[in-house]
C-alpha cells in the first residue's frame, strides 16, 4: 500500500510538472510570436519619419533585417547567446544552427522568443541608417549584429560574466535598447548627416513625411511591448503570472506617463505657435517611457514605473536636442529614444527595484553592476560598429552616391515611389486593348 | 499513513488550485494587453472618417486620451471601479494608485483588463469631438471620463446595487458602449455641427476621406473585440474556457451577420447609383453588429448571436437616419453604433440568454433589471457630460475658433497636415549641402 | 483506506485531465481569434497591389467574404468539414448551425479555429478577382467556396477517406492554399487579363499602387502564421507544447529564408536597374516560403524550413514567370504563392518529415499519398470554379462591363476613390454656415 501511494504521488506530482512546463514554454513560445509584429511597427514608425523618396529604401531594410536576424540566430547568433556558457562567461557554445533542439525540445520556445528580439534589436539599429545608408552595407551589418555583437551582450547579461554579477535587466533597457541605440549612433555619427539636413532654407522637409505611419507604429508597438516585457519571465507558473501580470502593469504606466509628459512638455514650449500640439511628440514619449521601463519592470512599484516613464520623456527631450546641437542626424530619433532612455532605463533597477534598489534601502551596489553592463555594451557597440562602417567606407559601401541621396533611393535604386495614386488616362479609355 | 496521505492529498489539491489561478490570471493579463491594440482601431476609424485637414487632430485625441485613461485608471478610476464596495454599493472605495497591489497580486491582471477596457471606452467618447472640439477642453474631459464618469458606471454593473440586483452584461454593451456612446452623443450635441456639413453645396467634402484607415481600423477592431469579449470570463480554467470559446464563436458569428445585413441593406437602397457597395458600410455594420453581441456573448446560442447582428444592423442604419434628419452632426457615427447598439446589446440578456431569457420562458425580471441599467447608465452619462461641456463652453474650451475649424486643426494647430509628399525640388538639386 | 486513497487519486486524475483540456482548447481559440487577424493582411496585400481605381472594390471583396465565410462555416460548412464523417468518409453529416454544440461545449474552440482558416482561404481566391470580376459574381462565389468546396477538401485531409490513408499536411499546404490558390486560377483565367495589361504602352500602370500597404500586410501575415501554423496541434498539454514551438521556429526560418532568397534572386537578375532592391519581392518572398512551410512544420527539423522557405522561393520565380508568359493575369501573384508554394509543401511532408519522409528513409509511401491528396483537390477545386464560373459568365456576372472596368470599379460602383485630400477651397472659407 505504502508503495502504491508513494508510486501515485511521484506519478501524479510528475503530471503536474509537466503542465508546469507546457504552460511556461507555451508563454514564452507566444509572446516571441506577438513581439514578430514590432517588425511592423519599426517599419512604420521609420516609413513614416522620412521623406516620400526614401519610404520603400528604409522598409526594405527593416524587412531585410528581419530577415536576416532570424537567419543569422539561427545559424550562429542563439548559439553566441544561449548556449552553454565558456569557460571565460563570455559567450555560448552550443545550439548553433538548431543542433540537438529536438533533443530539447524547450529550446524552441527559447528560440522563438530570443530571436524576436534580436529582429526588433536590429530595427532599432536601422533607424540611423535611414535616407542615405547602402543597401548592401546594411544588409551586411545587420549580418554582423544579429550574428555577433548584439547575441555577445545578451549572453553576457543573461548568462555570462555580467549575470554572475548579479547584474539584471529585466527586459533588455540596457542589454537590447542601450547596445542597438549605440550601434545607430555610430552608423548615423559616421554617415553625416543627409544633404541639406542643417541648411536652413530647407529644413522644413525634414519633418516626418506620414505621422500617421508612426502613430500606427507606437500604438502596435505599445501592445506589442506589453508582451516584450512580460514574456521575460519565461514562465507563466508557479506564481509567475503575478510576475507577468505586474510588469504589464508597469509597461502600461510607464508608456503612459512618457507619453503625457512629453506632450505636454511640447506644448508648453510651443503653445504660441501653429504646432503646439503634436502626435510625433506624444508617440515618442510613449516609445521613451517604454523604453526606460524596459529593464525593472519586474520588480518595481507603479509609481515607480510612472516617475520612470517620466524619466525617460525627459532624457528624450533633453538628448533629442543635443544630438540637433551637435549636428547628428538622427531621422528617426533612434539614438535618443532607445540609447538615452535605454541607458536611464538600465539604472532603474539599481534605483527603484523593491528586492535590489537604492530607494529601497539595499546600497548601491546593484547600481553599480548596472553602471558597468552599461559601459561594456557601449563600449562592445561603439567598437564594432566603428570598425564595420569604416570598412564599409572604404569598401564604398557606407553611403550611397549623392545623385542617389539627392534624387532619393526609391526611384533609383527601389523601383519607384512606394505609392502613387495614377488617375485614368484619356488615351488609355480611347485604347481598350484585352 | 493516513495522516500522511491527508497532507499529500491536501497539497496536491493545492497546487492544481495554484495552476487553475495562474491560469485565469494570465488570461485576463493577456486580453488585457491584446484589447489595448483597439486603440489603433480607433485611431484610424476617426482618422479615416474625417477630413484631410484634422487626421492629426483626431488621432492626438485618440492617443491622448488612452494615456490618459491608463493614469487615471491607475490614480483613482480602478479603485472606484473594482475597489471594495461602499455600503450604498455605489463606488469602489480600494485599490486607488495601485495601493497594496504587491499583496493581492492578483489586481494587476484586473487593473490591466480593466484599463484597457477604460481607454477603449474613453476613445469611443471622442468621435463626437471631432473636427471641431478644442484638444485641451477635450483633454479635461477625457480626465473627467476616465478618472470618474465611466469608473462608476462600471462598479454598478459589476460589483455595486446593480449588479446585485442580477443585472448581466458580459462584456459591457450597456455599461460600456453605452455609457461611452452617450458621452458621445451630448459632445456632439453641445458642441454643434461642423460648420457647412448640412449645407448641400459642401455635403459632399463630408464623406469619410480615407476608407482604407476604416478598414484597417474595423478588421483589428474585430480580432481585438474577441478578446475584449472572452477576456471578460476573467477566468479559464473549470470549464469556463468553454464560455471563452462560445463568446468568440459568438462574437464572430454576430459581427458577420451585422456587417453583412448593412452592406446588403446599402446595396438594395443604393442599387442604381454608383456608390451601391460601399466599403465604410460594410465596416460600421461589423462593429454595429459586434456592439450589439458584446452584452450576451457568454450565454446565448449562435443562432441568437446571428440575430443579434442583424439588430444591431438595423439599429444602426436606424439611428444614423434619425441623427442625420435632426442635424445632429456626428462625424464618425459613435452614437448609432455605441449608443444605439449598445442600447440593444444591453437588453440581449433579457431576451435571449439561455439562463435568464425572456425567449427561454424566465419571465421579463432580467429585461426589467438590464433596462433600469440602461436608463441609470444614460442618466449619469447625459448628466456629467453635459455640465462637463456647460463649463468647458464657458472656459472657452469646447469649441475651436471658428478660423481654426475652416483651415483645419492639423494645419493650425498640430504642426501640418497628417501627411505631405513632396517631389524633388529642382533648386534642391543645385544647392547640395552637406 | 484503499478505497478512500483509490477515490482520491481518481480525482486528482481527473482535474489534471480536465486542465489538459482547459488548455488545449484556449489554445485552439485563442490561434483562431488571432488568425482573424489575417483578413487584414489579405484586404492590404491586394489593396497594395491594384490599381487606385480599385482599391476600394479589391477590399470589400475581402471583408465580404470575411463576414460570408463566417455565416456559411456557421450553417453549413464546419458540418461538413468536421463532423462526423458519413459511410463514404466524404464529408461530414453533423454540427451543422451549431447544432448540439452547448452539448459538446468544445466544438466552439474547433468552429473558431476552422473559420478562420476558412475566412483565410476564401480570401486567397479573392485575389484572382481583383481589378475586373463583378462584386455580385465574387459573393456568389464565396459563398460557394466556404460552403462547400473548402470544408470538404478539409474534411477529406483531416477526417475523411484521404486521412485514412495517411495524409498528412500540417496546417494545410495542400488542403487550404493548393485549393484556394486553385480556385484564383480558375478565376483568373476564366475572367481572361485586364484589359491593356499586356499592352506594353500601358504595362507600367499595373506595377502596385502601394508597396507600403504590402508591407503592412505581409508582416500581419507573418505574425498571424506563426499561430496558424502552431494552431494546428489543437493542443498544448501533454508535450504538444513542444511541436507548437517546433513548429512556430519552422514558421520563422521557413519565412525568412524565402523572403531573402527572393530578393536576392530580384537583386541579381536586376542589379544593373534601378529596380535592383524590392519591397514587394522580399514581402512575396516571405510568402512564398509561408505557404510551402505550412505543410510540415511540425515535424521537420529547422535546417528543412531554411531549404524549403528556398524551396517555395524558387517556386514563386518559376510559375510568376510562366504565367506572365501564358498571359494570365494574376494581380496579385496569388497563383504562384499559393498554388505553387501549396503544391510545393504538400509535398514536403513526404521528403523532410522525420517520421515519414523520404529523407529519412521512410520509403515513398507518404509522398505518394501527398500527391494523391494534391491531385483530388486540384481536380476538386478545378472542377467547381469552372461550373461557378460558367454559370456566372452566363448571368453575366462573372466580369464587370468594360466602361466600370476602364474607370476603375470604385468610382462606378464603389461610391468613390478609396481615399482623398481635399485641400480647403477658397469658396469654402468665404460661406460659413453652420
Amino acid at each position: 500500500m505504502n508503495e502504491q501511494f508513494n508510486q501515485a504521488h511521484y506519478d501524479i506530482k510528475q503530471q503536474i510538472t509537466h503542465y508546469e512546463h507546457d504552460l511556461d514554454h507555451f508563454w514564452t513560445t507566444l509572446t516571441g510570436a506577438v513581439v514578430l509584429i514590432m517588425q511592423l511597427g519599426f517599419a512604420f514608425l521609420e516609413g513614416g519619419c522620412v521623406r516620400y523618396r526614401n519610404i520603400q529604401s528604409i522598409i526594405i531594410k527593416v524587412y531585410a533585417n528581419t530577415a536576416i536576424s532570424i537567419i543569422m540566430m539561427w545559424i550562429v547568433g542563439y548559439g553566441l547567446m544561449m548556449g552553454k556558457t565558456n569557460d571565460s562567461q563570455f559567450n555560448g557554445i552550443s545550439g548553433f544552427s538548431g543542433f540537438r533542439f529536438k533533443d530539447h525540445p524547450e529550446s524552441y520556445a527559447d528560440f522563438v522568443f530570443n530571436t524576436a528580439l534580436a529582429a526588433a534589436a536590429n530595427s532599432i539599429v536601422s533607424g540611423g541608417a535611414a535616407e542615405r545608408m547602402s543597401i548592401p552595407g546594411y544588409i551586411a551589418l545587420s549580418v554582423l549584429f544579429s550574428g555577433f555583437i548584439y547575441p555577445i551582450c545578451i549572453h553576457w547579461a543573461y548568462k555570462g560574466w555580467l549575470y554572475d554579477l548579479g547584474y539584471h535587466d529585466f527586459a533588455g533597457s540596457g542589454a537590447i535598447h542601450l547596445t542597438a541605440g549605440i550601434g545607430a549612433l555610430v552608423v548615423t555619427f559616421m554617415l553625416r548627416p543627409r544633404t541639406n539636413r542643417f541648411n536652413p532654407q530647407f529644413e522644413s522637409q525634414f519633418k516626418p513625411s506620414n505621422t500617421t505611419f508612426i502613430c500606427l507604429s507606437c500604438l502596435t508597438l505599445y501592445m506589442a511591448w506589453m508582451c516584450f516585457n512580460s514574456g521575460s519571465t519565461l514562465a507563466l507558473s508557479d506564481g509567475s503570472v503575478f510576475t507577468v501580470g505586474n510588469s504589464i502593469a508597469n509597461t502600461m504606466v510607464g508608456g503612459a506617463s512618457g507619453g503625457l509628459f512629453v506632450f505636454f512638455y511640447h506644448y508648453f514650449t510651443n503653445r504660441n505657435t501653429d504646432s503646439r500640439f503634436s502626435l510625433v511628440m506624444v508617440c515618442n514619449g510613449n516609445l521613451a517611457g517604454l523604453v526606460a521601463v524596459t529593464g525593472s519592470n519586474d520588480e518595481i512599484e507603479q509609481w515607480a514605473a510612472f516617475v520612470i516613464g517620466i524619466i525617460g520623456g525627459i532624457i528624450y527631450v533633453l538628448v533629442a536636442k543635443i544630438l540637433h546641437k551637435l549636428q547628428i542626424d538622427d531621422p528617426v530619433d533612434a539614438i535618443p529614444i532607445h540609447a538615452g532612455c535605454g541607458l536611464a532605463g538600465a539604472m532603474c533597477p539599481g534605483w527603484f527595484d523593491r528586492r535590489r534598489g537604492i530607494y529601497y534601502e539595499w546600497g548601491a551596489y546593484q547600481w553599480g553592476v548596472q553602471v558597468l553592463g552599461c559601459v561594456c555594451f557601449v563600449a562592445w557597440s561603439v567598437a564594432w560598429h566603428y570598425v564595420a562602417c569604416k570598412i564599409l567606407e572604404r569598401l564604398n559601401l557606407l553611403r550611397v552616391h549623392n545623385r542617389i541621396e539627392m534624387e532619393g533611393l526609391d526611384p533609383t535604386i527601389c523601383g519607384g515611389h512606394a505609392f502613387f495614386y495614377e488617375p485614368v488616362r484619356e488615351q488609355e479609355m480611347k485604347e481598350p486593348y484585352s
